[in-house]
């Protein structure tokens, strides 16, 4: 079977299997204070040109998540999020578990507007009865979001400038952000560095066994960071693991690497898609690909590829995901493209 | 200044202050283990021809629904409202701070419908990734909405079937169930006892200085009841005020009769809106009227009446709310009708 | 029966009564933002001598030390008690249903002690562990303590001092604090609104229907304070009858004036009990007397006198409460002493 | 430097790591759905002799006991622990994060006391203030306890019966368990499931690079389990990594294996400090070592080896924590027993 179903099918990238390995006997202290956590610590403030930046590295998505919007809001506060951001839809309740309200927007594409969300803020504080409501306290957006879409550089901006005028933080979810980087020419890790107020570099999802790089980039680390993270049951006692596959990915390129690798395979299947007349249900340039297939030939399909359900698009057909990854390969690709 | 922003502007009724006046000096057990409670929970069992019910007496409304909501909910579960319910809305995220999402639907005149509430629930349980997200634990409706609207009998009956059918309570918000069962024939307060499973009768805004009482009507109180109340900051120390009060309320059919007296003095208003050419925001037949004025107008009108801001309409008009209660008297009407 | 079980037995003082008679037909706005709230907040600030106080009224004091506690911590703070501590003890769990810990400290008497404090908090920041603990964020004291005890203004002075020396709040709950007042001739509300950083005026135990007034008497109110008390499902609608009663409890000092009352009938039955060879199970001075009975003994008061079971002594006593409060008649206690 | 502070300070037992590299390219479908946590789970059942066994694999043992405890209590109940245990202390507060009390009970060489249990059930459910109370939902123990000692089989059975007896579940944390079996001959993993409701087999501090295995041995699994994980953060998308490790811990018997070599290292440490003369803190048979060492000696020995800092014994002596594990080698032993 092909396995196209998504970009965590595999375990992690050879070089970073091989910095386990070699690293797998040395005794280090628990929890992240290790030699090997500051090292890939100081790599990332390096790549991002923010030597100011403070970072903690965490298991996985929705916990990354759930620690940093709780961690940043206080009791009042709910996190503004489009109504198809992961932590609004497919996080288990995670946030609201943590007491926070997800406070949704329309989403266009999977992303949210600018405009909108200066409308609803503008709304909010102008409500007689605001004090009866969750106060907006952060903006909430994936990059690329759960679409595969991407925020263009002015997009970013201009949320971010709204972000800055009422202050409240803005957090982008970077689950896939090696995938985002590497599909277009005008935004680097460094600008999400410096449009975001707290960011986090996807691992899970890039080639690590698992493992999300939190950075506050603006000074703005909560208090008390590591005893919120354990109270959230979210601090790995060998931290070191999460040191050494961040040192790893942040050593000659190979995260964005990656990245280009999985673009590379994503727009060659898409443009076979195309030129095949199939029926791509959401124009993107990352590594998520969603297609519209009949449902008869999807079962065939079904046979050799594991794919992705997405939704059903009406009786006769339905939307699946193709992915690709670092760990696509070219004869993987190739046979796809026979079976398409 | 007349006072018509909303039905919960004066005290009590004088019935409901003449009971606890009379009471005031009886020595009583604290925390509703007293006979007052007794006699008044055993009084709306009759009335709702209920003998099964099981009563708790609570002080406000978000209170009820916090405690209602989290202790017949799981931690997994969310409770669905419409977009525009006061769990979803006005309750600054009561809900959520007890660690449930409100899973909203489209409010339609502040109703749900309930096709989309089944095809929700469809939808949800055919969901591949189901287990990802929060499972509707509960449909939550308030009668009277928001808006002033009522469900009819077989809009009530078809959700109620739904829910049935899917196993998860109905809990019915009648924070103003008075002004909605005098407003219509159809439905009592007994069916809304058989439609729901857990319902409140509206205390605060119908006459009584402050208090609601949760009727559990099918054998489905959550366990430790008492214990939840008490661990959510809402029971009462002298919980006998609340058995005086809605024994009050419940003695010679005042809690109706104030319903009714109410929408009388509403529907006297709305005739004369309406033969003085004012446009309506929503039609609805209780006791809150929503008016679309002119700013202008509005500047004099607010001079002489205390009125509801409700929203802006846009640029030249503005949404207000003219509510009347067991409160308004002949007086205030003829006053308001003069300045109109 | 006479009635000596709790302070909490009535319905409120008759000026109260009186009070909120004379008001009730008044319109006013909702939520705590009328005229008598104002009003009563004016005279409390006067009365303790602190002009910048804020005053919030809330309805019990399980609820008021859920909302204080809560909306003063942070995530990763605990509150420090004693383990007889009404919050540690009594409240179902209301304090670590909000997501802190209490942390507690051997009780004397019902008193935490300085030197104890203090150690606990050597200790905490001097263990190597301590990022992996709950950080102690606020000091929590009852002023009269659960037992009745009281603290001198040295003892009081330390817990304050130290405190202030490693910068977390003291709350001191006055759930009884009239009857702690006039107990004693060291300690004022003006002393006890400095020592503490936030303390409570208890209404329900001293007079009034229902309510407390939270005092933050040192510019220190948590931010969105109306939001985090709704959330809490703790914001009155018809907050006026808060006002209105605060107001009559703090007009011609009724307020203290019913606290001595109180101290003067329990000072005429622990003579009494002294005299009559009863074993105190604990000295103190207030309004609540605990008393050694023999259980066969005990059977025959308890067909005379509804008193507060506290705990069993040994196999063959018992110990129980007898309280006293505004509401103790001369003619009550002289049947009591009739019947002891 | 000698590495002997803790059992988690390397990576994983070569045999797992060999697992984890010979599958590493493998596809799977993510969040546990794989076929290795299946043979994973299989060996486990097969291992305890207990079919029906229903087997979680999660990441961290704070989060192991927040998901377990939390899934498993209602909200009013709390979660009974020696003040010694895990969860009362070095979780960061989160078992209160998430709403429960820690109700605790002395430590007695780190072990809660089936008498005093007992004792406090018999007491709580007497109280006539028990509704007032949180309730005690489950009871917590670690096997080993954090001081390294063991529960004898009678003391166990004791308690295990007093929880069937109040029908509340014995939650066993084993964090360290391979090394608790090992240390003794009275109890097997077998028996640890028959006394147990849900118990964990610790991964982390047992050869794997991380994991823990949740069992629920009494058909009595939460509902919506997988939701529940997600929602507290801690559903690991590359599941199939938990799987691969504990498939490898339970062939050829590996994991009691690596036990019973932690506990050979430990045995020879211990009688070479008793023979030199060195006090011990706490008698145990486990892999941890309690030793009270003179500061003025601890500085030197601390110049070689790194040990856990454990407390101040007093102003001249401290107990430090010596621990073996299944990396510690027969040189390391060597090396210490020169310095020592």
């Amino acid at each position: 079977m092909l396995f196209f179903s998504c970009d965590y099918a595999e375990g992690c990238h050879p070089r970073v299997l091989e910095a386990l390995t070699r690293t797998n006997m040395v005794s280090t202290p628990g929890y992240g204070d290790d030699d090997f956590s500051e090292l890939a610590k100081e790599k990332i403030r390096e790549y991002i040109k923010c030597p100011e930046a403070d970072i903690y590295f965490l298991v996985g998505g929705t916990q990354t998540n759930q620690v940093v919007i709780d961690s940043m809001l206080s009791n009042y506060d709910g996190v503004v999020a489009a109504a198809t951001g992961h932590v609004a839809m497919h996080e288990a309740g995670a946030i609201e578990y943590s007491g926070h309200k997800v406070i949704t927007l329309p989403e266009h594409s999977g992303k949210i507007d600018a405009d909108e969300l200066k409308q609803m803020l503008v709304d909010h504080y102008s409500d007689a009865s605001a004090e009866h409501m969750v106060n907006p306290g952060m903006v909430y957006m994936s990059f690329p979001t759960e679409y595969g879409t991407l925020y263009s550089r002015d997009e970013l901006g201009n949320i971010s400038s709204i972000c800055r005028e009422y202050e409240i933080p803005l957090f982008i979810d970077g689950a896939r952000l090696a995938y985002g980087l590497a599909a277009q020419n005008e935004l680097t890790m460094e600008d999400i560095a410096e449009y975001a107020d707290v960011f986090y570099i996807g691992g899970t999802k890039v080639g690590a066994l698992f493992g999300e790089a939190v950075v506050f980039t603006k000074r703005n680390t909560p208090k008390h960071m590591i005893t919120q993270i354990k109270q959230h049951g979210a601090l790995l006692a060998k931290g070191r693991l999460l040191g050494v596959q961040f040192g790893a990915l942040f050593t000659d390129n190979l995260y964005l690497e990656m990245g280009h690798h999985a673009i590379k395979q994503a727009n060659i299947i898409r443009e076979d898609l195309k030129k095949k007349g199939y029926q791509l249900y959401m124009e993107n340039p990352t590594n998520q690909i969603f297609v519209v297939m009949d449902n008869k030939e999807l079962d065939k399909f079904g046979e050799k590829v594991v794919y992705g359900f997405w939704e059903k698009y009406n009786e006769e057909k339905t939307v699946i995901r193709i992915a690709t990854s670092w760990a696509t390969t070219d004869s993987d690709v190739e046979e796809l493209r026979k079976i398409l």
